[in-house]
Order: structure tokens, then C-alpha cells, then sequence
């Protein structure tokens, strides 16, 4: 087999957030390999001159038109764009071949479908462009022949476990859940937890939104949602059990009762450089080797359903499919925002989103604009809950 | 991809014993897929029977003459033949095109040798084959392009790992080991145990010799030194870790750290019919679904080298190459016949292994002739220490 021998050119939208830091890295690590050549970022304008003077790209996007032309002041070489708009255009950045998709929530949508129908490579990161519109991406993933590479750790590990098979033979997909900063607690003590406790969360470093997400297993449950897409595999084929360590980070069960799993360290940029290196493998001497032996024991167990409301959710909203899982998760990231901000309880955020799924009327294979559409009426029906 | 539509005709060298009876079982499970045309047993007369009407092969072959020419007069559309002539030829039958070896021992060396020339596929259980020969047989199977296919839960379970990968990405091999029947008793108490003791194996229900390996864990150095030829990987790169529940059969970690594993509950059937089935998979119903989630942990500890001597013999073995695997294997089956027969204790097991490897002065690359004079050497120096 050869070796590697390429460069990628990457556009990495999200870069000051999470993933986009330790896409970053993998970056820097491999610099014969990878080349920045565009990236959006949002507010932080500090960062973002530092990854430009790092990473010398040729197009950059922020939030504002302001910070845009400032920065433009400081780096005449560079191109600057902003806003929705300038995401799209990151993400269609003609030198790149690979867009890294590590921004938040449901924004994260149209430079997916832009760049999937520019033959882009995508390495997705962002939970909502599967969630809410996984039909029309996977539609266009076929039609233009792209590979939609998933970042998740979880979805990583199925990807890497279907590796060399034939998906006919796979049973079901069994999700890893580690049950989040809460997952000690019963619904009782759940009441009365604060944004901080929230936010600790036992194994991975994240984002505020992800951490909570975390804490309700609405995390899990956007996941279950992307694994049906990504994988094409309906939702009675696709388990979630708890793993408090988190080192197994998914399976997959085959036909004849071979479960093949994927392991490692906690560390996000395992999976951001599989996204990058697939089908191929580098070196990634920074992250920690996996030492079983230190660790142990590893546990498992079922998870309560009753206990892990959001998830039930999650799955209801699957199941029920076309604009379902959008209302799921514009209502979630409202709620999620509210608890956040002070404003609700954390039990509130499962409530708000119980409510939100019952109040919407079902379509059944929504176009953009209809997922657009519902996704604003459902942060307007959520806000006037609050 | 394709749906299996093949029909694979069988010749399973050691059918009435452990491997044999549980490979029976898939043909059995699978017969539109797989037949079984010739197979070879030893003095077990009536299960050759049972055997025979069941499947209807075209040649069977026994250990005695007298058998073969008892069982004509039975069965006079069956070709018999016997002996170890018998087994070879039984391996090269011509309408077979897998070669299923699990029988026991050194006498499965040559079937598997001549079968490679002969073009067939080799489902390989006869661990003595590449611990005596492994140089001479990766040779042949590469001259020929023949897959070896392993069938052994560890090296299948690796295999499964390696699928889809390319495999100058694997940083190492990490065999699971059970620890055996002894696992939990002190060097002192194993000064002690009696044969009935050490037949009592935890997880596996298997033969008299490999359980008895298992105590020792010779079966595990048998294994890496296995390992070390069919994934043509240095020993320094294959590592062993105790893992007592037997649920991940073995691992590959790659040169990122991520690692594949491939669990189930222990069933020789999943890894026998993969080999049968490979690079498909078809369902096997018979064997038990894992779930985690009953089974609540897994286990991990370091192998403890001084606790486990014939382990660290193994290694020692395997680096030094040449003929030394081939003292050891030989050592090992007649001090532990010697143990079966009641006339040694467990600990005097590894030490005649221990005595052997001293006694034997090296031989690079040493040819089938050799390998059989040193086997035959080694056996009568152990029988000598009795």
C-alpha cells in the first residue's frame, strides 16, 4: 500500500471554537500534510489575527463587517469577508478540497450544502446540519459523490469500525453515552442543579451548548439522529448504552454477532485528524496513548430512558422523521441558551422541547426553506415560553 | 456490494475434535453456502460415522488402516484413506477449495504446506504450523497467493481489526488473554495443582492440551509467536494484556492510538465462520448476542511475566527465531502430555520448556527436514528429564 503522500487544503469553518482549535492543531502537527487556506471565525478578533500569523490563509470570514475591514487594514494579502455570506464563501473557498465544518448549531447548514455541491470533502463537526436537513445533505452527498467524514468521536468510531465491511452485514450501531456531567444524580436531586455543576463536565473538554447537551443526553440523542443519516441505518438499529469512562467511544454489531469497537483516549483530535488523514492514518504523538491496564475497568450499563427524558425525545423525533428533529433542535438550542442565560431550570430544557414537539404539525420531506422556516417559528414558539 | 452467493466446498482436517465439531456446526448452520467434501478424524470411529451420513463427503480419511477398510465396507461410495499420507491428501482433495486445519499438534504442519502449493484457501486452527514453520509457510502462501485466514479468536479478532486498514499504520498488536484457569493463584500455590484443577477453564470450553496451555499461557506465546508471522509484525509490536472476561478478543492500535477491538461472547463459532465467510459475514443465530450492559465491566491488568514463565519463554523464543518456536512447541506438547498423564506437577512444565530452550543451539532458517529432526530431538530430550 502507498504511502501518504498529498496536501490537503482545508477550510475550516469554526475556528476559534472547540473542534476548530484542535483542527488547528492537527494542522500545525502536520504541516507537510495540511494547509489552512481559508477559515471563518466569529467575535474573536484576537484570535483570529493570531491564526492568520500563524497560518498565513488566504481568505478569512468573520461575524461583522467592522471587524472585517479592520483586519483587512492589518493583513492587505489576505481576503476578508463576513457574516452568513461569508461562511458560504469560506466554505466554497476554490483552493480548498476539504471543508472542516466546526461551527455551532443550525448556521452550520447551507456552507454544507454550498460546499457538498462544489465536490468539497466534508469533515462534519456540526450536530445540526444532519439533524435538521440530513435528507437533503445525504441526497446531495449522493448526487455530487462527496464523502461526508464524520469528526464526532462516536460517529468517528462507527465510521472506523465499518472500515473494510460490507454494510449490508451490520446489525445495529451501539452508541457510547457517558452520561454527562449528571449521571449520578436522580431525577429528584436534577431539580435544583446550577449552570456551573452543568457545565463540569467528568471526561471531555467542550463548548458550554455540547457540555449541557451533554448533561440532558441531548448530545446523544442529536447523535442517534446524524448516525441515521450518515450511516443510513434506521433507528431500531442504532443503541446507545452508558460507558462512564468514555474509552470505548462506539461499536458496531455485525450479523453474526461480531461486535467491532473503536477505543482511545478522550481526545477530539484522534477522530479531526481521521476526518483529515482517512483512509490513511498519521502519527499523532501528542494525544495519549491508550493504557487499558491503567485504566483497569471499564463499565456499562442500560440507559434509563425515563431518567434521560431528551433522548426519548430524540428518538420520537427521528422515528416521526421530516421537519421532526429541525423543531427538536431549534427548541433544544433555545432552551439550552435560556438555562444558560439563568432564565430556566435545567429540567426546563427537557419540558420546553417536550412542548415544542408536541405543538408542531409534521412535514414530511421539507425543503431548505421550510427547515429555515420551522426552525425560526420554534425559537419564537420556545421564546414565548420563557 | 455484493450479497453472498457462493457455495464453498470444504476440507476440515481434524473433524471430531473441538475446532472440528463447532466447524460442522456452521456448514451445519449454512448449507447453502458451504460443503463439506472431504475431512479427516482420528480413532473416533463412530462419530466418523455420524459424520459421514450427516454430510456426505467424498473423502474421509482416519488415523488406522484397519478403520479406513472397516468404514469401506460401510460406505463404499466414500473414498478412505488414513494416516498421516491420509491427512495430507484429505487437504488436497481436489473438489475443496478451503483447507478448514484443526488438528492438533506438529502433524498439521505438511497438510497446510502442500494444500498452500495446491492453490487453496487455508482456514488455520493447527497453531503448530506457523509457531514450527511460520518463515516457511508465509513464504509458500505469498509464492502461491494463498490467504491464510485465521481462526483462532485472538488472530481473527485481529484480522477483523486490520480490515479496511493499511497496515504500515498499525503501531501494535495487543493479544487479550484470559489469564486461564490459574489466574488468581500465587506462583506458591501452583506448586500444587492437580490436572483437574487446571482443566476447569473460566471461559472456554476447549481441548485438554490448549486448556492446559491456557494455565500456563504457553497458549498465548503459541499466539504472539503466531501473530508475529501472520500479520508479519516484530515482536517488539505485539503486546499481551490480561483480560479476564474473554469479551475483547484482541485489538490493534494504530499510529494515531486509535484503537480497533473486536468483542463478543466467547463462541469459537464467530471467528470459524468469519473465516469461512470472509470478507463477508452471514448471520449466526446459534451464538449469543453480547450485551454490555449485563455483563456490567471488563477487566484489565499487565501480564505478569515472572508469574506467567512460559509466556516470557515464548517471546524469548520468538525473537531468537530460526528453530528455537519449534523447541518450544515441541518441549511444550510433551511436558504437558507428561502433566496430562499424571507423572510431572504444573511448574515442571515451564521448567522442562526452560531446560529445552537451553539445550538447543540455534538454526537460522531451517528447512521442513530440519524442523521435523529438531522436533523429534526435543521431544526425546524432554522424554529423557521424565
Amino acid at each position: 500500500m502507498e504511502e501518504m503522500s498529498f496536501l490537503k487544503n482545508i477550510s475550516l469553518l469554526g475556528a476559534t471554537g472547540s473542534i476548530g482549535r484542535q483542527t488547528l492543531d492537527i494542522i500545525r502537527q502536520h504541516s507537510d500534510y495540511f494547509r489552512l487556506s481559508s477559515f471563518s471565525a466569529g467575535r474573536n478578533i484576537e484570535e483570529t489575527r493570531k491564526i492568520i500569523k500563524e497560518f498565513s490563509p488566504k481568505l478569512v470570514s468573520v461575524l461583522e463587517k467592522d471587524d472585517a475591514l479592520r483586519l483587512k487594514g492589518e493583513f492587505p494579502f489576505v481576503q476578508f469577508v463576513y457574516g452568513e455570506k461569508g461562511l458560504t464563501e469560506t466554505a466554497l473557498f476554490s483552493e480548498s478540497d476539504t471543508v472542516v465544518n466546526a461551527v455551532m448549531g443550525s448556521v452550520g447548514l447551507i456552507p454544507t450544502l454550498e460546499a457538498i455541491k462544489a465536490g468539497k470533502t466534508i469533515a462534519l463537526a456540526n450536530k445540526e446540519t444532519l439533524v435538521t436537513a440530513g435528507h437533503l445533505v445525504m441526497r446531495a452527498a449522493q448526487k455530487y459523490h462527496v464523502d461526508i467524514l464524520p469528526v464526532d468521536s462516536e460517529h468517528s468510531a462507527i465510521f472506523q469500525c465499518l472500515q473494510g465491511e460490507n454494510s449490508q452485514n451490520v446489525a445495529r450501531l451501539i452508541l457510547t453515552a457517558s452520561g454527562g456531567s449528571f449521571r449520578d444524580r436522580t431525577r429528584e436531586e436534577l431539580r435544583h442543579v446550577t449552570r456551573e455543576e452543568a457545565l463540569n463536565h467528568p471526561n471531555w473538554s467542550m463548548g458550554a451548548k455540547i457540555t449541557i447537551d451533554s448533561a440532558t443526553m441531548m448530545n446523544k440523542g442529536l447523535e442517534v439522529i446524524e448516525a441515521h443519516w450518515l450511516f443510513q441505518m434506521p433507528y431500531e438499529q442504532i443503541d446507545v448504552i452508558l460507558h462512564r469512562e468514555s474509552i470505548i467511544h462506539s461499536m458496531v454489531e455485525y450479523q453474526d454477532h461480531s461486535v467491532i469497537a473503536q477505543l482511545g483516549t478522550p481526545d477530539m483530535r484522534v477522530p479531526i485528524q481521521y476526518a483529515l488523514t482517512y483512509p490513511e492514518r498519521l502519527p499523532l504523538p501528542v494525544t495519549k496513548r491508550l493504557n487499558l491496564a491503567a485504566i483497569g475497568s471499564l463499565h456499562f450499563e442500560e440507559v434509563d430512558f425515563d431518567r434521560f427524558r431528551c433522548l426519548a425525545f430524540a428518538y420520537e423525533a427521528g422515528k416521526a422523521g421530516g421537519s421532526m428533529p429541525t423543531v427538536l433542535n431549534a427548541a433544544n438550542e433555545v432552551a439550552v441558551k435560556a438555562f444558560l442565560d439563568g432564565k430556566i431550570s435545567f429540567l426546563k430544557i427537557e419540558e420546553l422541547i417536550g412542548k415544542a414537539l408536541e405543538w408542531h404539525t409534521l412535514i414530511k420531506d421539507p425543503d431548505l426553506e421550510s427547515i429555515q422556516c420551522i426552525d425560526r417559528e420554534t425559537r419564537r414558539f420556545i421564546d414565548s415560553l420563557l
